[in-house]
Parts: structure tokens; C-alpha cells; sequence
């Protein structure tokens, strides 16, 4: 039988009304005859909660007890849609992690998913009900509680229709779909048909907070179709997918802008081929996420590397930084507050020479400075003054007439 | 090593500061050298919550998705408990109830434990861990959460007892111990040094909410030692064991009582062999938990029965005679509101005739009104109207000299 896995989270599951009218959608789908598992989310309101009494508690809890901890939350909103299943009259059966087979690695609160052992799933589906996992929540091989971190449900629900070779995952959110800008900001945001995995892929890691990028990954690996939809209106969504149609020719698909990013600058008097190394495993053992890299090695001036970094990264990374000076043999270090990064987006940039060179005219034409500059196959990113970022998406959103995306 | 079992709930764990306060008695043992398993049951607070938002789904929500719901409860207790003790120093570990080898039917909210498997258990403990088991669940052959109703989190740390060999449990709660009654209510009251299993058992039973009689059935058959004491006051509390001294030649040690009693009184025209297994079978059916059975079949008179009920069942106990008055055969059915139970307990009242006589003496001479009596070995129960109950009580404490229990 044709199988679908639909996931719901944050807002479609904030109260039991909402959960309500995700049981409609639900059924809806078994309606039509498919084998259905829903992946829920944790509640946030509850998880808001759980985290205070444990901070109450202690300044550093252990990551074991806080999966323990938090892992209930999304047990909660399982039980919930499951009693919201039965009561619309549809026979159905919530799963934990561990119940539902989701063997991950040992890294508390941020486990991967390394098999799902479908056994427990493929028995519910078999009786005719409506399975309803827990997401974000596994089990590692000692029998402890793992969650998976941000993006976990998602990923969960994904790693499902995987293993159980589900036509498509559908997930719903509060957004629509997927837009060529986030249409808050943004005069004339086109909402996408579809996207490619790798476009999305650029989407997810700039900023664009609709889907995690590790539940895209694992899409792409297991070539699974997923739909990005609203939780609260009918309509279509966008469909996330291996190869999309370029629409009207467009080359650059979406722009993405992610504000708060601080940029780095460690100078070397002498510098060595360890050098780049040594800084980044060093920042990288110490859990701070590097961005855009840029090394400069110029004849006539000192050699120097700059590094952005997130903003509440930063004491930390200063921090680390100090400490290693003497390890690490540079110099000096600078930095640049007040920064944001724009990148624009499109599977048909790497058969299309001259767009990133398009994209720097336009904001030389705009009057704003660019002050670090990175590229992939499909994507622009520039770091731009942060005061500058929206003028700079909305011009380059314009540039490449995103505005005349077509959606259906 | 020597091994204890502490159990902590209720108030004991309302509040954060009030898990660090249990985490200081849990170390305190830890520090005398022993093994120690935490039970904690659910926060009183979430599991409102909880309950609300069921309701809020269904009016007939399942079984066994409560469990599920519910089980988050002791689990969030269990991880906090295990993060306080954390934080004291000391290692820690939470298990639910399926992690800790709790194996019980499949009857869900008011599952029996079958077996506990202590391997885990053993494990931590032999690891120098101090384990934190979330009390009230377990899980059934089919791999599903179960919930144990009430009692459950004490039944856990009993029955975890058995399992691991522990030299004792004790049950830290809002009272300091047994009293020979209820000192809220009865002057002078006092608090027992020791009473027999089969004494709290009739305690329990009688509407002591002290400890729950599965808990003190189980540690009756393990023959487990349990300590019911304060978990504010750093007291003697009460020791539950199979033989006490009489305490001052005590024959009687205890007077309970219970309000909200519904004596229902069914008459028959011709009455049958069948007539009473008939009614009690139907009742039990109907889940309605019937107390005092009284039957009276005298020559002249139309034979008849009664029985007591809780005040909450009554409603869909008038309905169950009803729809089954053609079937049970009865011609009549009558019911009086507003009674309440008394009880005398004592081991020693099994070789000493005449107590029942003392007491219905007592009570007559008080001038109340005893409108059903049931007795056992250890114990005579009279039914009372409501408004004398306090009176009665008072009377019985006086009468049996329990004012001059000895403690300490």
C-alpha cells in the first residue's frame, strides 16, 4: 500500500485545537487509502518549561538526564494526536523513539540517526492504524534516551519514509512553503513549486529556518520527495525534490539573508602550511561554528585569515582564541561587529558564468560594500554592513526577477 | 553491599527546591556506605496538566495512550532527581520504568507488576551509581508503556526491594508516620514506633492514605522492612514489619475512618442461591468497588442485601441495578447517603474476645447509631451517619487508651 509520513511541529501542535485540526489532515490522507505515520515534535511550551526546572537545578546538567528530560515532551504530543486520532474515529497508536525503532549514536541531545528498525511500524501500519512516532527521540546502543537536536523531528520523519519506502514526506509548518525570500522582509516573495534538494540544501544552512538541513541530506540520499506546507491553510506547498524544471529560466532560485554574523581576522607574522589547520580544529574542538572562510596570502603583506562566526559565538571564540595564541603562532586578531550575510540560491548558477559577477555590480550600484565573499556551485554568499542586508536582498531579488517565479 | 530503596513523591518532589532537598537524604545514605535506588513518582502538577489536556481531546481518551501521557510525568521526575543528585556530586542515573526491567500486565493505568529484571539496576549499582527509577510504569509483553494507578510508585520501590535484595524502603512522605489515628482529626493522637504488615493492611484498606495496600501486600509476601516517615522532618518515622511488640498490651492500635459512604439496599421477592454472586458479579463488571456486604435473610421477612459504595460510584451504581433489574431479579432498591465508616485494627484483637462488644458498648453509651458492622481478625468496621463519624473516632481513641501509644 502506498505510504505517506507527515510531520507536525511548534505551531501545529501548540494547543490541543490545533492538534484537533492536524487529526483532519491525518485522516484526510488514510482517507484516501495510504498507509499514514505522523512524526510529532516536542510542545514548546513544554519544553520552555522542562528547561527551567532543570536549569533551577543545576548550571549544567547532564546531557543523558536532559534527554530524559526533554524526550517527554514530544512523548506528550504523541499521546495527544493519537487521542485525537481515536476520537475523529480512526484507530491509532503512538510510538516512542525506542518503540518505534529509531537506533541512534550515543551523542546526547544532539544524536544521529543510524538505523531504523521498522519492525514495530510495519506491524501497526499492517492492523490498519494510524502510527503516530515521537520524534526528535531514539535509543542508543546501552538502551539510553537519545534526542536528536534541532531539525530532529523533521530528520525523524524523513529516516522513516526511508525505511519503510514511503512515496513522500509532507511537512507542515507555519509557512506555506518555500519562497524565493522570506516574504517579511521582502516586496514581491514568490512562493516555490519546487526546489532541489541542493538548492534547498544552500536554503536550510543560510539562514532559511524551514526545514533542517540534516532532514534535506537524508531526503536527498534516500531520494525521498518531501512537501513543505502550512499547518493552517489548504493550499500547495512546495516540493522538494532531486531535479526541478527551471522555471521562466531562472537562474538564481532564492536569496537568503542571516543577520548578527561577526567577522574574524587572525594575522601571522609567520605563517606555515599547519596554520589554517591548526586554527579551525582548535575553534572546532571548542564547538564554535565557522562560516565563510577567507585567507589572504599577499606578497609584500602579512598573511591573515578571516573567519565569521555567530554572534553569541563570539566571547567564546575571543576566549579560545586568547588561550591559543602562543599554540596557534599568529600575531594579532581583529574583528568586525554588525555584519550579515546574503547569498543568493540556484541549481542553474553552476551552467550560468557571470551571475556572481552580476550580483557584486548590483550592490556596487546599491552602495554597499562588500566586505567577504564566498561561492559553492549554486550559491553567492556575501557579508555585507547589517544595516545594508535588506536593501541588499530586496535589490538582488529584483536583479534576478524572482518576483516572476511561477507557483502553479 | 547493604542495599536501600528511598521513595520520594508527592510533595516530596512538588518543586525543584524540594528535589534538592530529597537529593540531600538520598546522599546521606549513599554516605553511610549503602546502595541506593531512588523511586519517584509523578509531579502532581504536570500530571493535572496532563490530564487537562486529554480531556480537552476526548472525553474517552485510551488507556493506553494515557499511559503514555502520563508516564512522562515520574519520567521528568526522575531525570530532575538524577540532575539534583548530579549536581550534590554524586553519580547519578534515571530509568524509566521499561530501562529498569519493570514487567507488568497489559492492563493499562492500573497495570500489575509481574517481574522486575535487575540487570540494569544491578549494573549502575555495581557501577557506584545511585539510580533514579521513574515509579507508577512498566511495560507490558508487547512492549508497550504501562501505568501502575494508585500506590504505583510505592509498589515500584517495594518491588524493586524484593528484586535487588534490599534490606529496606523507606517512603518519604507529608506525615511523620502511622498514627493510632488521624492527628488532624482524633486528640492525642500518637504516632506508632512499628506496626505489622497485616495492620496496615486494614489501615489502608480503611481509608488511610498513608501507604497504598498493594505496596503493603508486596512487602508482606518479600517480608521487606518499610520505613514510612517525613520528608521534611528529619524524625523516627514508622517501621512496617511482619511482628511488633504490643506496645502496653495495646489491643487495639489504630481507629480509621472514611466519609462520603453509600449504603445501597437491594430486596428480593424469591431469592436464589445465585442472587448475591449474581449482584456482586455484575457490580464488579461495572468496575463499582463494593466495601461492608451485609445480607440478611430472616424468617417473615423479604430477604435483602446491602453493601457500601464510594460516593462517586453511586450514580453509575443506580444505573447498573437498573439496566440489570430484570436479570438480577430483585424487587426493590434503597439507598441511604450521608454515612461513614469507623474502624478499630489490632493484631491483638484475635485472641482477645470482646472488643467488638467494648466498642458497639462505647458507641452506644455516646448514643450513635452503628448501621452496619463488618469484622475480621485485626479489625471491626461500624458504619456511622456522616455527622457522628469525628465523634465515634474520638470515642474509640479514648476508649482503647491509644492516647498512651508509646513512640520512642
Amino acid at each position: 500500500m502506498t505510504r505517506i509520513v507527515l510531520k507536525f511541529g511548534g505551531a501545529a501542535i501548540a494547543s490541543t485545537d490545533r492538534i484537533q485540526e492536524f487529526a483532519k489532515k491525518a485522516v484526510a490522507e488514510k482517507n484516501r487509502g495510504l498507509d499514514v505515520v505522523v512524526v510529532t515534535s516536542a510542545m514548546g511550551r513544554t519544553a520552555k518549561e522542562l528547561a527551567k526546572m532543570a536549569r533551577d537545578l543545576s548550571d549544567d546538567a547532564s546531557k543523558r538526564e536532559l534527554d530524559v528530560l526533554f524526550s517527554t515532551s514530544s512523548q506528550v504530543a504523541s499521546a495527544l494526536c493519537a487521542i485525537a486520532l481515536q476520537e475523529a474515529g480512526y484507530d491509532a497508536v503512538s510510538l516512542t523513539g525506542w518503540q518505534a525503532g529509531l537506533l541512534t549514536d550515543a551523542k546526547h541531545r544532539n544524536a544521529r540517526i543510524g538505523d531504523v528498525a521498522v519492525n514495530r511500524i510495519e506491524k501497526h501500519l499492517a492492523q490498519g492504524q494510524i502510527v503516530v512516532v515521537a520524534g526528535e527521540q531514539g535509543i542508543d546502543g546501552a538502551q539510553n534516551i537519545t534526542t536528536l537536536g534541532k531539525g530532529g523531528a523533521e530528520t525523524t520523519a524523513v529516516a522513516i519514509a526511508a525505511a519503510i519506502n514511503a512515496e513522500r514526506v509532507d511537512i507542515f509548518t507555519n509557512v506555506e512553503g518555500v519562497y524565493t525570500a522570506d516574504p517579511n522582509h521582502i516586496l514581491g516573495a514568490k512562493k516555490l513549486k519546487e526546489i532541489s534538494y541542493d538548492e534547498m540544501l544552500e536554503l536550510s544552512n543560510l539562514g532559511s529556518h524551514i526545514l533542517h538541513p540534516r532532514a534535506v541530506e537524508l531526503a536527498k540520499k534516500f531520494q525521498i520527495p518531501v512537501i513543505i506546507r502550512s499547518c493552517e491553510l489548504d493550499v500547495t506547498g512546495t516540493l522538494l525534490k532531486e531535479e526541478v524544471e527551471v522555471e521562466k529560466n531562472l537562474i538564481v532560485r532564492g536569496v537568503a539573508f542571516e543577520s548578527d554574523i561577526i567577522r574574524l581576522t587572525v594575522g601571522y607574522d609567520a605563517y606555515s602550511d599547519a596554520s589554517l589547520a591548526d586554527m579551525f580544529t582548535v575553534l572546532a574542538e571548542n564547538r564554535i561554528n565557522v562560516d565563510i572562510i577567507v585567507q589572504a596570502i599577499i606578497d609584500g603583506l602579512k598573511p591573515s585569515v578571516s573567519f565569521t562566526i555567530l554572534k553569541e559565538e563570539f566571547a567564546q571564540a575571543l576566549h579560545v582564541l586568547e588561550n591559543s595564541k602562543l599554540s596557534l603562532g599568529f600575531s594579532f586578531a581583529d574583528f568586525e561587529v554588525g555584519l550579515a550575510k546574503v547569498s543568493i540560491i540556484g541549481s542553474g548558477m553552476a551552467s550560468n558564468p557571470g551571475v556572481a559577477a552580476r550580483m557584486f555590480d548590483r550592490l556596487r550600484r546599491e552602495g554597499i560594500p562588500v566586505k567577504m565573499v564566498s561561492t559553492s556551485e549554486i550559491k553567492v554568499s556575501v557579508v555585507v554592513p547589517q544595516d545594508d542586508m535588506i536593501q541588499a536582498a530586496n535589490a538582488l531579488h529584483a536583479e534576478f526577477n524572482l518576483a516572476e517565479a511561477l507557483q502553479e
